[in-house]
This record gives C-alpha cells, structure tokens and sequence, in this order.
C-alpha cells in the first residue's frame, strides 16, 4: 500500500518550484517507483521537478526538517535499482539541463544534472576535444546520475571512470547547503575534495546539481581488431602487453569462448577464432593511423583487423549484442564484477565449473583492460540467487569487487558485508550521519540496515 | 615552553612499538618540530616510529582514548608547515617501508607510506611503465605525505595529481579503525570512495600507511622546445592548441618575462627569446620521436628544440633553476596558485601592477598546462604578509585557488575562506567529526579554528 502524501508536503513543494512540478497524480507518480528492469518496485509520495539548484536546497531543506525521505532520479537507468523510490519523494534531476559553454583552452564544460551523457557528447562534437566516458545508455543517462554511480564503460582502460573525468561540482548535501566548486581549477589543494566522495556514493550523501567536465583530445584514426588467443590466462597476459605497448589504447574487451560462440549464433556467422578459449577486441586511437603500432604488438598473432567505421561496427557486434545474444536463450541473471588481472583466469575456470556443478550456462564478456568481466548465469529461476551468491562469494575470496560499475544500490546492499569490513562500514556510517543528518536521501540504497 | 610527556603516554607508546622506537629525548624530538624551510616551529611530546599499520592504529587509539593529538610526518617537505606538531605525538611514517612487488600486466604497485617517491620511481625503473607523478623533492618526500596533500608537479597535465594516480589506500582513521582498499581494481563502485576523500586531507581524517598506485607506460623518446611569445594571452593560446594537438604532451611550462630575465642573468646566458612577454617550456613523450608533431603543432613559431638527454636538461634549467635565480636576489614570498585558464592573462596583469604599486618585484613561472603559476615576491619583509594577502584576494577574485598544489598546513588556513564557502567549512567540520571524532589528527592544520 503506497504511503498518501500529506497536504503539508504537497503545498510546500508546490510554493517551492510551482504546481506544475510538483506532482501527486497516481498515475504519473507511479511510473517513476519502477527501475528500467522492471525488476524492483518502490512508492513514492510525490514527485518534484527542481529547475534551479536553489529548488533543490529548499526542497532538501523541508524535507530533512520534516523527516521525508528524497529519491534521486535521472535517466532511472540503474541496474541495482539505485533509484527505486521507498515512500519517498522522487526528485527528478531533469529540469537542472543547462550546457555551459566549452572552454577550449581548459578542455573543460559545466553541465546540469539532468543532461544527458549523449548531449554532453553532442555540445562538445567538432571542438577538437571529447568527453572520455561512453557507455551503451548515454541518451538516456544523465551525468548527475553518472556522478552519483561513478559510471564505467567501455573506455575507462584509457580514461578511467567518471570520477577521474570530474573537475569540480555542485550539490546539495542533506543539510541542505549547497556546495559549490565548478572553477574548473586542475590543481586546487584547498580542503576535502567531497565531490570525489560524492561521486560514486549513490545519492545516499548529496544531490549533485551539476558538475564541470574535465575533457580528453579527440582522434582522428582508429582501427580495432579482433584476436583469438587459447585461454584466458593468455588473454591477460596479452592485455598486459598491450596496455604497456600501444598508448593509443582505447578499448580491450574480452569475450569467452561461450559467449562468443552464442554471440556468433546470434549473429548468424561463423565464430571467428572457432577453437580460440577467448577472443580479445582491441580499440586504438590517435592522431595517426595506430594500426602499426598495434600489429607489431600483436607480435605476427592472427587478427581481424577493421579501419574504416563499418567494419568497426561489424568487429563491436561480437561484444555489443551480447546481452541480446545471451537474452534470446533465456533470463539471464547478471552479475558485474572485477577481479585483479592476475586473479583473472582462475576466476573464469572456477566460475566456469561452478556453472557446470549447478548445471546453469555461464557467459562471461567484458572490459579486461580494467579486470571487470560480466557474468551471465542461464538456468537459475529468476528469483534463485543462491547461484549469484556464490559467484559473488567467488569474486569476493580472488580479491575481486562485487560491484565493479553498476554500484550496490538495493540489490546488492546485502552482499556488501562481502567486500568491506565493519571498520569500513561504521566509517561509511559515520560519513553518512555527517552529510546527511536527518537520513532522508535515498533511503534503503547502499548501506546495509 | 614545549610541554613535557606523561610517563603514561611514554610507557604506553614503548609498549606498541618498543622503547627504542619511542623517543622523548628533547634534542631528538626536538629536531622534528621545525618544518624544512625553517619558518615555522612547533612543539612536540614525543616521537613515535610505529612499523606495522597495527601500530599505528594501537598509537592512534590510546592517544584518541586519552585526548593526545598527533603530527604524522614523513618526508617533513611541506611548504606550508602541514607537518609542523603542535602540542602532539610526531608519528614518523618511514618505518611503513615496504615495496610491493610489481604487477607488470595491471600495471600496479602497492607501497608503504614512508617509501620515497625516488625508491617508487627506482622500484619500477625498466619494467615498461612508471610512475606518474614526479617533483623536485623526489629524493625526501614520501609516499604518503604526497597522498595526504594531494600532490601535483611537473606531470600533471599529462597524469594528473596523486588522487589520479592512487588505485587503493590503507589509513588508520582518528578512531584507531584499520580501512584496507588495496585489491588494485580499477573499477570497483562498493560504496564510498574514502581513499579519495584522505587524499588532500593533510592527516586530519586519518593516517595513510600504504597506498596501491595506478603506473603508466614509460615512453622511449622524448623532446623538449622553448618557445617564445609575445605575451601571457598568447601563451595560453598556445597551450590550448597544444592540448588539443599534440597527444604526446608532458609538461607544459612557462615563464613569464622577469622571471625569464632573472634566470638567464642566474645562469649567465643571453635570455632566449629577449622580446617575449613569456617563454614556454613543451615537452612531449612518446614511442616514436614526437618532434614532428610537435613542431607542426607550433606552426612555424620559432622554437629552441632538444631530443637528447642533456640538450634537454639544459632547456629545463631555465624553468627549475627559477627558485636558485630568484633566491639569490632576495628571500622570496612564495605563493602557489591556480587560475582558470581564460583568466589567467589579466591576473598576471594585475598581479604585475600589484607588485609595482607596492615597490616589489614579481616573478611568474609554473605550470601553464594546468593553470597553476608560482608567484614569487621580492621587496616586502619576510614577516608582511599584507601583500601576499592582496594577491591572493586577486586570486580569489579570478575565479583561481589559493593554493594549488601545496595544500593549506597552518600557512594557509587563516585565508581558506577567501576559497571555501561557510557551508563548505562546515561540511569539512562534519566530515573531521566523523572519521576523526577526538579531534586529534594534526590539530592546527587545514581548519580554521
């Protein structure tokens, strides 16, 4: 039974950003208490669309002295239902959109919240420089969401993760107060850099508002190739030699043998490297044509190798239609982890053989270039996670992360325990209490109960 | 009067780490109490040389239980007095010393606290990568006290600062509680990035005892041109282009014309370039020889180049001879700030008629690539502070940090506010109550009083 919204909390968000953005209607709420999976379902007291940041502050600000609870949503794109209201009010980050002017000396823009990860690669097209995060979402992720999950992708082997592509921020913490830091300053060794602590913290601290963009050069050639190698222990090593011999590096994705014969299947093609144990797809980029370079350090290794945009695309299909590949055969349940790169291949055996002991499929992708692979489990009733469980604790006793990108958000709060210590956990606590003192934002995400 | 040490607090510190590693001998102790430049003096009770990271949690908690605070110290090169005890227990970091293997395929290393930068760079030399970050006091600096100030130098622009470049840390938090992140994931969203946030926290939320280090790939040729322009505008113009031209750029350099005068003076040269307004310093670092791409970069701009190892060196010396040349004339007011890029002409500008309204001589160099310039002062006594404070007001009102690179230690605090707001003072109070809830972690440093 959804909570009712009480005519106090209505009427103080309606005078805060006007009626129109503040919603009660059932109907319009109820669709922002669902994630995109349609996996994890929430209620929700209202829904308030902030335009300014000083909206935000003064909705955070009644909320906390009236004891309701704020959900954060962007894009709503979470994988672990990170944005899943809990009688809450859902705060929509959209109406915070603005796109500040490129600075092209700085390499660096300001953009809102609510703007999405493809606008931002839109406002920055042609300028000479490119924002260094990409991911399969971006029309309709949103960088503040992006901020709050410390979002991957397929490029962080050469760019890192959001947090390392972030120069400054905006939020407002769960006092209430706005902080401010957007001057763009490379180097500013003035105090704690809390908008590092914000990123990846899932809202639980602060609602960032908008954030400035540190951005990388954009290249003109690229070429990718596709390499077969026996197992996955040559994968790694091969990854390694690569990562210290091509800086051109752009992406380095791996498939196991499984998933890419499903993926071949699916594609309608003859598995390139049939009898390879895993097939790596190389990226590189640079203001020259990288191919040379990136031939000599494959070493006289056979490759399939694609310069011009089409046959780019036609190599990224093996590791872009995965998830469609694998979902053809049934609903997988999926799992997004790390291990360190020399944990990496006894990991794949270990889980290869767990599936085999449950008789579940397992399909194993990702981006080896930064040790965060996805499993994919076939078999398992789509409740059934004692398979997941097990993997997870797998991952856990290599040394691995439970969550390498996607974050804890409700689903996997209860595995946290997994990777951080007590010590860890009261300090996250401790954080928590500091920032957000009344407890209101993003109830029920990420710290265990 | 220095305060004199309980027998509790001695036979207590004895007992963790062994009498001969807790020193109350005043002529001992009392050489830890001065930071390097001389300037400023503290007082301490004891010194403290702790070997494990259990013991410095076990000092940590007795002197947390018994209201005792604590300097931790390592290399003792700050430039702001950051290590400067006051009423405390020095903690000594070089008995946290242990280098970890290399992980040639991550490209990985962890290491103790109170490694040197000199030993990291050693430890990885010929291994195919290195370590990023490089300054002037590699030879005494420690690991973790370039974590603990988020430390910047010459690569910046290129790698980034030490926050960048950290995969993982381990600290005693003011609790005594242990953290321990050191799996070397490069993607890893399991909740709050606490290794971030103690990075810049100059030792007042906890005490870094090891760190995991992200390397990068080491390149075999490198080249180094001097260019001269007409003014301030123009070479910010110029470092644009050449971030957004040259991928192989390194370090990016300028010195502003008295600051060039007075170094070629030093060095008993004709100055290159006498009719610039500034002179930058490029380097570019790559498999392949980068002197083409840099010279096209450049345009046909006249430029002094140099691809072997001394030509290089002898470039350099215009740019790290600066402090020697400057000493020379005068005991400088030293001053490290930032300014966005686009504002850094006119506060160079300003900062020029500052100077001359106040009879003082002014001189301008750093590190252009990431808006980071050294102004150094020659004409006010050492004690006046007036002038310094006017140019960082200047600062403050560009838009630019305080401080850049060298944090804020006790030299800076009592003009934080110039760069933080109160809801960001009171936010950094929050989170000090939080992970440091004694309040005794560097007492007197960072946070106004």
């Amino acid at each position: 039974v959804p909570s009712l919204p009480t005519p106090d909390l209505v009427a103080a968000l309606a005078a805060i950003v006007g009626a129109e953005h503040a919603i009660v209607d059932p109907d319009i709420v109820g669709s922002y208490v669902t994630d995109w999976t349609g996996r994890f379902h929430g209620d929700a007291l209202a829904v308030v669309r902030p335009h300014t940041v000083g909206e935000v502050a003064e909705v955070v600000r009644w909320c906390a002295a009236h004891g309701v609870a704020i959900t954060t949503q962007g894009g709503n794109t979470s994988l672990v239902a990170g944005a899943v209201p809990q009688q809450s009010v859902v705060l929509l980050t959209r109406g915070l959109n603005d796109v500040g002017p490129l600075d092209p000396d700085a390499g660096q823009i300001t953009v809102g919240a609510g703007v999405t990860l493809a606008a931002v690669h839109a406002a920055v097209a042609g300028s000479g420089w490119e924002f260094g995060v990409d991911l399969g979402a971006r029309d309709t992720a949103t960088i503040g969401g992006m901020v709050a999950t410390n979002a991957g992708g397929i490029r962080v082997v050469r760019h890192g993760t959001m947090r390392a592509n972030l120069i400054g921020s905006e939020a407002v913490l769960g006092t209430g107060d706005v902080i401010s830091h957007l001057g763009g300053l490379a180097k500013d060794n003035t105090g704690y850099e809390l908008g590092a602590l914000l990123c990846g913290s899932e809202g639980t601290l602060g609602i960032v508002t908008a954030v400035r963009l540190r951005l990388v050069r954009s290249f003109a050639e690229r070429v990718v190739a596709l390499v077969g190698v026996a197992n996955v222990a040559e994968a790694v090593a091969l990854a390694g030699h690569l990562r210290r011999t091509v800086d051109s590096l752009d992406a380095l994705e791996v498939m196991v043998a499984p998933a890419m014969a499903v993926v071949a299947e699916h594609l309608a093609t003859s598995a390139p490297f049939a009898d390879a144990g895993a097939v790596l797809l190389v990226e590189a980029a640079a203001d020259h044509d990288p191919t040379e370079t990136l031939a000599a350090a494959l070493n006289g290794r056979e490759a399939i190798v694609a310069t011009d945009r089409a046959g780019r695309a036609r190599l990224w299909r093996y590791r872009e239609s995965q998830t469609e590949a694998i979902g053809r055969r049934g609903v997988p349940h999926k799992l997004d982890v790390s291990v360190p790169l020399a944990a990496t291949a006894a990991f794949v055996d270990d889980v290869m053989a767990l599936g085999r002991e449950h008789s579940a499929e397992v399909f194993v992708f990702g981006h080896l270039g930064d040790g965060n692979l996805h499993v994919n489990l076939l078999g398992p009733a789509p409740d059934d996670e004692r398979l997941d469980e097990l993997v997870l604790r797998l991952v856990a006793s290599r040394g691995g992360s439970i969550s390498a990108e996607h974050g804890i958000g409700r689903a996997k709060r209860q595995w946290l325990h997994l990777n951080r210590s007590p010590a860890e956990l009261d300090a996250f606590r401790r954080v928590k209490a500091a920032l957000d003192p009344a407890g209101i934002l993003n109830p029920g995400v990420l710290l265990p109960d």
